[in-house]
């Protein structure tokens, strides 16, 4: 019995993303053109998302810092790919109160510029150095097609930004991070991401390299969810970052950057949920159980406001939902449209037999546990359970859509039959690159760097190939 | 033996604050005019005050959101109150990318347009109320002075946003918020702040009143802390939040909002702080001890270690400066310039009548204790020693600078002595709060809503008076 607020994923699965983020009241259109606004549920998985990453990124080694939202076009000008790369995407301020600025400024789109400046100003020795500052903002990019998560003028982000004394540190710094997003993808969203490095044509403006974290929606279509940039010199030498070596001479400085955004959130959607709302995994779930008590007599409330507190005091985000307005029915349907990964429903009939039932939100399973149980390791044990199961399943849904590809006309197959990852082998020629995004847009998601060749052969051209390649269409 | 890189406080304030700011590298002036950088020291700061406050809001049911940081011009018109108070200071976005924009937007001075554009579109009947929002954000005013956390065109702040069914209800949170702010002052802050109404002259824009937390610097000067503001229906009727009453009738919902900013930082130091430096009270304190080994034998690394593990597994925010490059002077002299209340030294003097020496950063006053000691209990109990006497010295020197006036001459020979709060009556016209304004700027702070007259007659004009106000000279 499927939520009637949720168009069915598989007639319309555009239609059904929209559906669920309106349902589970995750974000909702502003009267900012392009902008949205995160409505509470979607803000809370945004901070658990948040206070997980900002924990990994501290443990290894890195600050918070808080730069400024506008960016002067001098100084965006100093590194000219990047202004090329952004310069048609930015919102510009041009007056101050009632004044024209003598010099305009674009909200940052992204803060490579100013963090370089900063580093300038800073940096004096390899003694000063690594500094492996990261900030939590929004950014602006002045998008003409918008989507809730997916795609806004404004969105959410962090932006890590390194400066090292050494090329080997920067680029372990810039993989190490990239390591980092994967197991956040894995072990915490359930979502079995691939990972790789752009081809030069996918590659973020100003970066010699930049590493990417892709993953596969439901509905086979690819998102890229996570970047990690190596930019060698190239920053630190357009704006003079340097600093004094150990053979007291003077070298420029390496740096990265990396950054992942509230597009996860449109991710955590299209990989996991389904017809009746939001699947949530437990480790990134804001509310991970709701107690649903069934009729009110005082053994029912007893339990109920006991489990709380057990819960409660085990650190799980528990909550209870007791409005006298609302049948159990809906009561099961709103905790199953917000994704809430496990519901304790305790009602006479179970209590008879001494025993309550624990429903989870991924499979809908109802288990009866004994109303005596040690409900935290229960709960606990059923949580690592669907955490496991999601990202099994995940995995194996994935795993079936990934196909390979050894010549065009396969590859046009897949791509208008069944979409996917598409593994194929490429010769590095950007015409060739081109030529397969005529089929329905698909692009290179990234270059498996440690994977043999499938076949030696160019899937375009036939000439030798130089990379095996993922490929997919994208969001 | 003061730190040579800050200036006397009693010589120069503006400059030891300056100086103070730099030697902590709290912040930074960044190449974007008028606007500062976070450091990683100041960001810390800021960091522990969000987290303790957002668990006061959460605790008393508000929930975070974000709102765009744009706003269009139309809607920030609908209320025009609001527009006259802030558009000589707003920043404008005219273009995106390279096309003028139809309608130019401004960056958020504060969002009360924003959330009330919302708060229209999905409030329909009392079921619905209260909504309870915040955002932490930062927000933009063209200001044209600027000084570090105190003014600057960019801050960090939160900005809470509620809507109610009932005037009572609105008002009840109007002042339940202002109570959360005196208490996050005192409790964490260690700051004594004063508490009432603004003068209609100094309230916000559009706001029936505004309730105001007024602290007062080491050189007695105030600094508006914090501020919440009752809105009535002044902006549910210019924004149309309309709702289903339990009559079935039409009503206009009752309105709130309520901020604190990275300011208080600002205060924190010139509450304070010292000419060594920062000084941070233990509650506040990103580090809240530093463990300094002297010398490096086995004994000394073991215990150092040992401490170290124990106090973090006491959730007491710790590190350990074993830097072989640097002096214990040094050492001693950088953990004081950055306020961390607790130093924990380990010699081989004291070991060799089995001590160590804990040191306190506000009055420097070191004390021996075993070195097998509870180290977890007796750096508790130093901790919330220091946490006393930081609010009692800050209390003491309040009322030291906190005067009574019963006549001009007197208001003004206080103001230009030894300024602080005076207290003085008033009779509510407009044209006495001018004259007082005179004297170097004084405003009024606060109006004292629970205390009795002084004399009765208006400290100008000697008219019958209506209000016992606290006035300062304000940044």
């Amino acid at each position: 019995m499927a939520n009637k607020k949720i168009t069915s994923r598989d007639l319309d699965f555009a239609k059904w993303y929209t559906d669920v983020v309106n349902a589970a009241h995750l974000s909702s259109y502003s009267n900012v053109k392009g902008c949205i606004i995160l409505e509470p549920n979607g803000y809370a998985i945004w901070e658990k998302m948040q206070q997980t990453l900002d924990k990994m990124f501290k443990e290894t080694g890195h600050k918070n810092v808080a730069m400024p939202m506008l960016i002067p076009e001098n100084l965006m000008r100093k590194e000219g790919e990047l202004i090329n790369g952004f310069a048609p995407e930015v919102a510009w301020v041009t007056m101050g109160g009632s004044k024209q600025l003598e010099e305009r400024m674009c909200i940052r789109p992204t803060s490579e510029t100013l963090f370089s400046d900063y580093y300038s100003s800073v940096v004096k020795s390899y003694r000063d150095l690594p500094l492996k500052y990261n900030q939590w903002c929004s950014v602006m990019r002045w998008e003409k097609e918008t989507r809730p998560f997916l795609r806004s003028r404004e969105f959410w982000w962090q932006e890590g930004h390194t400066v090292h004394e050494t090329q080997e540190e920067a680029e372990n710094e810039t993989r190490s991070m990239l390591k980092t997003y994967e197991t956040f993808f894995k072990d915490y969203l359930a979502i079995p991401a691939i990972t790789g490095r752009k081809t030069d044509k996918e590659k973020f403006a100003g970066a010699d390299y930049t590493l990417t974290v892709e993953s596969l929606m439901y509905n086979g279509i690819s998102l890229q969810s996570g970047t990690s940039h190596y930019f060698g010199q190239r920053f630190s030498k357009a704006y003079d970052i340097k600093f004094l070596n150990r053979q007291n001479g003077f070298d420029y400085a390496y740096q990265t950057s990396w950054g992942v955004s509230s597009r996860m959130i449109g991710a955590l959607i299209m990989v996991h949920s389904d017809d009746d709302g939001l699947v949530l995994p437990p480790r990134i779930a804001p509310t991970q159980v709701r107690i649903i008590p069934i009729g009110d007599n005082e053994e029912i409330m007893g339990l109920a406001s006991g489990y709380l507190k057990s819960l409660k005091d085990a650190g799980i985000s528990v909550d209870l939902d007791n409005n006298d307005q609302t049948s159990p029915g809906f009561k099961f349907a709103e905790a199953e449209v917000l994704g809430i990964p496990v519901r304790i429903e305790i009602g006479k009939r179970d209590l008879e037999n001494g025993q309550i039932t624990l429903t989870r939100r991924d499979t809908k399973q109802k288990m009866q546990i004994s109303k005596d149980a040690d409900i935290v390791s229960e709960v606990n044990k059923l949580m690592d359970t669907i955490q496991n199961d999601m990202l099994a399943r995940a995995t194996a849904r994935r795993d079936s859509m990934t196909f390979n590809a050894t010549n065009l006309d396969e590859f046009s197959k897949i791509m208008n039959t069944t979409p996917g990852f598409v593994h194929a082998d490429w010769c590095g020629d950007e015409n060739c690159e081109l030529k397969i995004k005529e089929i329905r847009g698909t692009k290179s998601r990234c270059i498996l760097e440690d994977e043999k060749l499938l076949t030696g052969k160019c899937v375009v051209c036939g000439k030798e190939a130089k990379h095996h390649v993922v490929w997919g269409i994208q969001y």
